[in-house]
């Protein structure tokens, strides 16, 4: 019979099924009932769509949820906002527990653990429930980023480089197409289809002209389009491939990219790419705002050119932080290395 | 019932248990009963011990050995060295068929396959016999740095780097140790213990000092020690960590590192580990000299300081040679990356 642990482990996978763009975590949920059989499951397909537990309990046999438990990987939801608060949903329902991996950051939402122990609900952590630690930091590393940048009130900084195996991204005459291979390239296009926004500077605008949009193997558009953004106080020119193609773009004419990744916080962007050249790859280390890095690896050396990044202020091997690896995987020849920024280093 | 593809890819495995050092390629071999069962198996430990097939007889009940196969990696040697040759062996034992997955490139020892055919045995390439192409492939690459070795009659040649994610090997202030974690550092040490030299420059003598010699994880000696070389026309000091540490060390005092492979050659050194810093490194990858790459990542950026490798003569990225990646593996935190010279580049 499935147990609390299990049933954290499968809401984890739901939860990976949904988008990280949006402005909404990622969540699973799995209903248990009394007897410990699995009722119904849900997970949150994203902004404007049912929350997990809200898609959990639309599934379920209303007779099977009295006495039931829900199993969630994020506290559930204490807010009206394009859905109704899950917290109401699940006493309404007749959930007598609730366990759950990560509490909710967001001041506007939290709240529902409280609300739904006052109402006479079961409300316990993961930890305290017995879940194994494996399973439940794989249920707090779902929704991570989204509450990292929650709680500090700044977006998700993915800082992407495709770089060969001696760190350049350009060779000594500049040339830079493709370092990487098809692969790699259109792995970076659903990074992309996975993010609000995609940031570069002007220089890249004027110097590569990307159209800056996610597209699939084919060429087509994918389904979600970042909001794209050009920082920098040159202007863009007006036949920039950004302007012919379809979606949002914006301009934000300053170089201080903290400063700009607030205005685009105010405007509900949580996760942000960051693939802009070195300068503004190595502008964005330096002031520390890459909470993720996507390094891109190919299997050459070119012996000189362009460095990936520059001038870190990092003087001497010591003081140079240690990223934490957190997959690396390989994409045709090409490899890909994911790490998170340091612990403390915030 | 065994057949000669499983039969093969076993021969592989035992044949992957020799070492690299020693100057003897690594070779696998199963004898199968003419019912198809596995009489015995055997594989080269090294110069000195049995060839694989020489193993194989000798475990072998002889009454079971008339009409066998003998499924090997390499051609059985015809040669009578330090060992008697194999071929006789298999023919005097009444081997009636010999499957092998590779030819001899050795002009002293082959001509195993043709004496046997001559004398009535079924010899068949894998090939010929059946085997897929990924079996075939894999029993290939067991020997393929000794068999390209031989071709060439010039060392097989694997180039070392511990570099930062942006490839460099120190910090501004050059600062460079370590870059790379305990299991990486343990790591290179069991690829030094599995070479015959281990190549590196006086500059490196001068700045680094090594002992150069190949310890376990405890700081123990390595049960094979590679000869240790030192090239360059600086004198290594009388002091340094080089001549204290047991086994054999050599100066050649040159700076034309062909020449000196070839001198290596001529001394029975068979596989070469170029672990000198980024000068030499460049230099034998400018000349081609470098078959088999060994990068270790660290998960570190540090945005200036020395490069990995400089001047590799390459100007524009359609010129720069494709690594082949073979292997990715996680050291702790460290990434290793094994890749082989592109095909052609010779």
């Amino acid at each position: 019979m499935p147990d609390v642990s299990w049933a954290l482990g499968r809401a984890t996978e739901l939860a990976e099924r949904g988008p990280q763009h949006g402005g909404n975590p990622r969540v699973g949920c799995v209903l248990l009932a009394a007897d410990g059989a699995v009722v119904s499951e849900g997970w949150h397909g994203g902004a404007g769509t049912a929350h997990a537990e809200a898609a959990a309990l639309a599934g379920a046999d209303p007779a099977r949820l009295r006495g039931a438990t829900a199993v969630v990987t994020l506290e559930p939801c204490h807010h009206s906002g394009r859905t109704p608060p899950c917290s109401r949903a699940l006493h309404a329902a007749g959930i007598a527990r609730v366990v759950h991996a990560v509490g909710d950051p967001d001041p506007v939402a939290s709240g529902g653990a409280r609300w739904l122990a006052g109402q006479g609900v079961d409300v316990l952590t993961a930890e305290d429930a017995g879940v194994p630690v494996d399973v439940t930091g794989r249920a707090a590393r779902v929704s991570a980023a989204w509450v990292t940048a929650m709680r500090r009130r700044r977006p998700w900084v993915v800082g992407k480089s495709a770089m060969s195996l001696d760190g350049r991204v350009a060779a000594a005459d500049g040339t830079s197409r493709w370092i990487t291979g098809a692969a790699a390239r259109t792995h970076a296009h659903t990074v992309r289809a996975d993010v609000d926004a995609v940031v570069v500077g002007t220089g890249t605008v004027l110097t590569d002209d990307p159209a800056l949009t996610a597209r699939r193997a084919d060429g087509t558009l994918a389904c979600h389009q970042p909001l794209r953004v050009v920082v920098g106080r040159r202007a863009v020119p007006p036949g920039a491939a950004l302007r012919q193609a379809p979606g949002d773009w914006l301009h934000l004419p300053t170089r201080d990219l903290r400063a700009a990744l607030d205005q685009l916080w105010d405007a509900g962007v949580r996760r942000v790419l960051v693939e802009g050249g070195p300068t503004l790859l190595s502008r964005a280390l330096r002031e520390h705002l890459v909470d993720e890095l996507h390094a891109y690896l190919a299997p050459v050396l070119l012996g000189g050119g362009l460095p990936a990044v520059t001038d870190l202020g990092v003087s001497t091997l010591a003081g140079a932080p240690r990223w934490r690896p957190v997959t690396t995987r390989t994409l045709g020849e090409d490899l890909l290395v994911v790490a998170h920024r340091p612990e403390g280093d915030l």
